[in-house]
């Protein structure tokens, strides 16, 4: 058994996992204990699929429809695939360094300070230690604003609920709307969206962050990231407030506070949280348009978060101002970044918005809702955002079965071709390079 | 004033150029004897940037709102438009021979058999020749049929008019329903599309099959977009049959022989034609979304049509199977393509995109057609397609100066890239390589 695990490549031994868990958690989900009302197996599958996934597209209401023990399967679920995904990109980053020249092993061993094996266990304890002391301290935060609202129990596993779902970019709410009841709640908007934006980032990048104590000193990965996801974060501020101002159904009814706390939140949710506090379903063509970009860069390598990532998405822009300035070199931070890195990068987005197209084109067919929220629908399925136009539930089975496929590859997909891609060949440089991450 | 000129580099003198056509083009059709009834500025020069960018989409109906006078303007200006961009591309290519090493200049002159400057003249006469005849024929045949049908001259001017629009891919028609009357007209069918199929292929092609007697000592170039041409053009028939076949709108009330010429005309159309014979706003959104596909790959370098090309998307189908299977290099009729050329290709699909992106944001604000429409329109501007879902003549002024600039930045969009992109540097090679063009 363990033999023929063996074989498996790591992008393999992922898929395995996972579907194993997808599998044993939809069987736990359709079982008469975990609902109050009949579940169909497609939707258990579903459920179980979002939740590994840590997408957040919800076909069953977790709030109402799950009892207390699905809502626990679909926790531990979450805390399954964050963690697994989180744990799994170190060490498939690690594993390439094998496949790597020694420079690029050194490169790789230096963004994480660990050269030997005792080095990548410790690793990994931090990761866990790390991750659960986040979600422990969001818990308590919560806690004090929840278990006065809902009584102990109930306060207790609302904070805990969100805290996992958040920390681990997953989108589950127990709420139908979502947190749009605490849509000007100082408390829970700070507390969800560090959790999610620094689950986000990627473990690497915190580790990083810990370990050096100069930003100049920190790795060409964690500065990329760092700079892009608060430039990303900081336009689609600016573009949500003014493109969704006027909008009744949105900005347009709220006080300045509320517009402020919305705007924030709105906007740095579709890369790839999934939580909302607006009606998504109640905006402006051109916001959802802009949405799908944010959605499709989602957040960081080694993160919670899904999409084509944030450094595969600064390296293309650099590339493509690169060529059209015709120079010889992408620069970032006075790092060359190698031909290697861009190819793999516009594969990347070639290959993601391939798997995308080819779903739309299914969906186009087989589903009769406006094209805009199937569009929106599979952008956030790929990305493992979770956000919907209001949708989900009344697809079809083959959509849903779209969707499934969609979060799985979304999941598995960019880690696994930036695996597969890590065998090109490595030609002679002129200038310093330095490895970014653009699974 | 010609020293001026001298120092814009090939694409800004083709911007330049087509810009000036554009704007007296715009004059001419805007005259009180160009049209039967008051025609707005901004609708004249909508038809005029259509005409020169050899697109086919209309704000005005050029059959009954267009003088004889306003129909040969925009016959001079398709004439203009695709004769200047063809043998602008072989300039291009030639330009471009000079500033790329020994080898690619040998490669470049090989394709073309042309050594020397006498050379270069006579290609262009030959290009000369070679669309007026192509163009003449096509007018004698389409006579036989039209002439019978509506008299002498109008038949006579009807078949020039409708030739000159298909050899150039303008997609242009003198009847507002285009050439839906001859849905199962075979000499219709077959000549439009040969038409518009030899002029997409681009010249350098045709030169080369003239040129070259065995198929296996065609260039790279010749083989990819002949081999490319006929697997996309058969997908692209069975695709269409197999969505449209049951639509009561479109092929599903036809004839047999007419379901062929329909799906036949229909799925060579797209890239990038623009004439239809069956209702583009009664299909399928399934078939709408694979259409964008079709818009977007587009034709041949230094052909009439538009798109990121065949070759290009040839290139990047390669390059992604090359590295999902871990493979060195990308190979293609036993000739490895160089990673400069697969950069490229995937620059100029990035590049595309980006700029439809960004047009279908700002529709999406100031349109309020449904969203599928949108996207086709401004894929079929971005790719010079032509074809539409019904909306181009009741979008906003702000909308048509949209599709304006994506008539324009398509036409030249690709060339540019490709020309700023010549300057990549090039790399040692352990396999033999030859050029693809993938402007
Ligand atoms: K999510
Ligand atoms: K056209």
């Amino acid at each position: 058994m363990f033999a023929r695990f063996d074989k498996l490549n790591p992008p393999q031994f992922l898929a395995v996992v996972f579907g194993l868990a997808i599998l044993v958690g939809s069987v736990l989900l359709w079982l008469p204990i975990a609902s109050t009302e009949p579940v169909r197996y497609i939707d258990a599958l579903f459920t179980a699929t979002s939740a590994t996934t840590v997408t957040g597209l919800v076909v069953v209401d977790t709030g109402t429809v799950f009892t207390r023990f699905g809502q626990v399967v679909i926790m531990a679920l979450i805390k399954l695939g964050g963690l697994g995904l989180m744990s799994f990109a170190v060490l498939i980053v690690l594993a390439l360094g094998k496949r790597l020249g020694l420079r690029e092993r050194l490169l790789i061993q230096q963004s994480f300070n660990q050269p030997s094996l005792g080095g990548i266990i410790r690793l990994v304890k931090v990761l866990l230690i790390f991750s659960f002391s986040m979600e422990l301290f969001a818990t308590f935060i919560l806690a004090l604003r929840w278990v006065p609202e809902y009584g102990l129990a109930e306060g207790l596993f609302q904070s805990l609920f969100h805290a996992i779902s958040a920390f681990n970019n997953a989108g589950f709410s127990l709420w139908s709307d979502s947190l749009t009841r605490y849509i000007g709640d100082p408390v829970v908007n700070l507390i969800i969206t560090i959790l999610f934006i620094t689950g986000g980032l990627g473990f690497t990048v915190v580790y990083d962050l810990v370990k050096t104590k100069h930003m100049k000193r920190l790795a060409l990965h964690s500065k990329i990231m760092l700079v892009g996801t608060l430039a990303i974060n900081v336009v689609a501020m600016l573009m949500f407030f003014l493109l969704e101002r006027g909008n009744p159904a949105t900005l347009g009814a709220l006080t300045w506070g509320e517009q402020f706390w919305a705007t924030y939140f709105q906007a740095v949710t579709p890369r790839t949280a999934g939580f909302n506090t607006l009606d998504f379903g109640a905006m402006e063509p051109a916001t959802i348009t802009f949405m799908l970009l944010l959605m499709f860069i989602g957040a960081g390598s080694a993160s919670t978060g899904g999409g084509i990532k944030v450094t595969t998405f600064v390296v293309i822009v650099l590339a493509v101002v690169t060529y059209l300035r015709g120079a010889r070199e992408s620069v970032a931070f006075s790092r060359a970044i190698k031909a290697d890195i861009v190819i793999r990068a516009l594969a990347i987005v070639v290959i993601s918005l391939s798997v995308v197209f080819v779903s739309i084109f299914v969906l186009s067919m087989v589903e009769t809702a406006p094209y805009l929220t199937i569009v929106f629908e599979a952008f956030s399925a790929f990305g493992t955002v979770g956000l919907s136009m209001g949708i989900t539930d009344s697809l079809t089975d083959t959509g849903k079965m779209v969707l499934m496929w969609l979060m799985f590859l979304g999941r598995l997909g960019p880690v696994s071709i930036a695996f597969a891609l890590a065998k090109a060949s490595h030609k002679n440089v002129r200038y310093p390079k330095e490895d970014v991450f653009t699974g």
